[in-house]
């Protein structure tokens, strides 16, 4: 059995996986994120050795990296992970390692994995959106990962949609992802609950308006709580604004969800697709994609840097 | 020498020429649109017609029409050509031709003429964009047309930037179109004079505010008048807000403008490209798209027609 290694690279964890070529995860391994590219590269083939001191044999290594990367593995721009300022990455593990390594962006890979072993399966063309902390996503185009001119495409939470709107973390102002991430979900349940409308949230996070995040809306819309489903209804909206235009620009038959927020299942879906229905271009006189949950969960993006290690290698 | 016939159909002209494997224009032929799916077959069959009554030879037809058509050629919705509805298009003519017909949309084959022909030859990875009445635009990814899973990718003009901005032509509020087209300009102008802050665009709509349009403007900002160029400086803010977000989407490698505010070439490029420049991610840290005037002129649908027939017959 010759397996490929799958590592996903956070700014909180590095997590890498032996990954079958059917998709099955033979063993995992976890580390800290080090600050730095140095102790970084460091981390990677630490994770990489452990994971091969045993078998099977590893034939390659993807890597799904947080930040902008070019098609020559390198790392132009990494908000999330200090010090990844045009690295060369790839070069780097490849002259450490024996294996080939190849490099992309985590929604991407993330994204991949959808499509080769979940959400995705056999569906050519395809939107995966990310709704955590930020907006992530990639873009599944004539069944291939659709990278760009430079390997930077589907950088989809960063599009206004609002010129005065909430900063986003990238800088800009009133990008989608600072009002459909998250992140914004947990402002808009501060606001709410500011303003009195959300006392089942505001009671979840001991009654302190400030404490108050997205987990405290999803769990409580998860209990069934009506202030708390009536927030996330709105936030849909947002989410919808998005995914309209998105559909309009790429056309895709199917969207797929992953991210957080997904735990909450039809509870968010159903409102999306219902904000959704009308909002793309002659809704009413042409076929629309669905909408629907990812089925990888976190471990997307190491599956999914497998499999790009092994069509790519 | 084999030819092919390009054909550009929009609300107002049905446009056809015989267009030679380099590009060139042979020989066109113009009627008015008429009214009704029947009529509008008709009208392109006699084009074509009197197209073919002579020497060269032509081999293919492609249309290129203001309209979401699937990938079988059939029109789901036209939003400027009244009647059609769900018509099957392509079968209709392959009924009465005796040559293969490729249909697609309009501003896809624009951007097809201008991949093949003009300003993003030799480009893999490029966004083409119409600035006239409305926002259209072509997708070219990895040489080849990006037309999504239906056929109706690259509707570019419709993604939310304001929640609450101005109607959309779509019906949607607040669409990039509806804040950044031709159109817009001339609602732009006519807040403007109403406010008095444009006394020569005002001027040259004999006094009345209430007549201004963009083609104003444009004049005005020709005529080297400086509150039309401070005014177009405003509204290159609103291309660039958009371009940034599908350039985010997308990541071409070059944006080309067309449409007939390209008229103002410089004029329009260079506010757009320093509004532009700020707004994309990770902007200093990595190579951006540069952003160019389309050369096709209004005939680069026909020419893109052409080669779409050549290319897909």
């Amino acid at each position: 059995m010759s397996t490929t290694i799958g590592m996903d690279i956070g700014g909180t964890n590095v997590r890498g996986a032996i990954v079958a070529e059917d998709g099955t995860v033979v063993r995992e391994e976890h580390r800290h994120t080090p600050r730095g590219f140095a102790a970084l590269s460091d981390t990677i083939l630490d994770v990489v050795a452990d994971l091969r001191s045993g078998p099977p044999e590893v034939i390659a290594v993807g890597i799904g990296i947080a930040a902008l990367v070019d098609f020559d593995g390198r790392v132009h721009f990494a908000p999330n992970l200090p010090g990844l300022v045009n690295v060369p990455l790839r070069d780097q593990l490849n002259e450490a390692l024996d294996l080939p390594v190849v490099i992309d962006n985590d929604a991407n890979v993330a994204a991949w994995g959808e499509a080769v072993y979940g959400a995705a399966a056999g569906v050519r063309d395809a939107l995966l959106i990310t709704l955590g902390t930020g907006i992530g996503g990639g873009i599944i185009a004539g069944g291939a990962l659709y990278r760009g001119g430079h390997g930077f495409a589907a950088e989809i939470g960063h599009f206004t949609v609002e010129p005065d709107g909430p900063l986003c973390a990238c800088g800009e102002r009133g990008h989608w992802e600072a009002i459909a991430s998250g992140t914004a979900l947990g402002r808009m349940a501060r606001e709410a609950a500011a303003a009195g409308a959300a006392p089942s949230i505001l009671a979840a996070a001991g009654g302190h308006v400030d404490a108050i995040t997205g987990y405290h809306v999803t769990g409580a819309v998860l209990a069934g709580e009506p202030d708390a489903q009536q927030l996330l209804d709105r936030y849909a909206v947002n989410v919808a604004i998005g995914l309209a235009g998105l559909a309009n620009i790429l056309d895709p038959t199917r969207i797929v969800v992953s991210g957080g927020l997904i735990d909450l299942g039809e509870r968010l879906l159903d409102p999306v697709r219902h904000a959704f229905a009308g909002r793309i271009e002659g809704a009413a006189l042409r076929p629309a994609p669905d909408i629907v949950a990812a089925t990888l969960g976190d471990r997307a993006g190491m599956i999914g840097a497998a499999a790009l290690a092994r069509a790519e290698r």
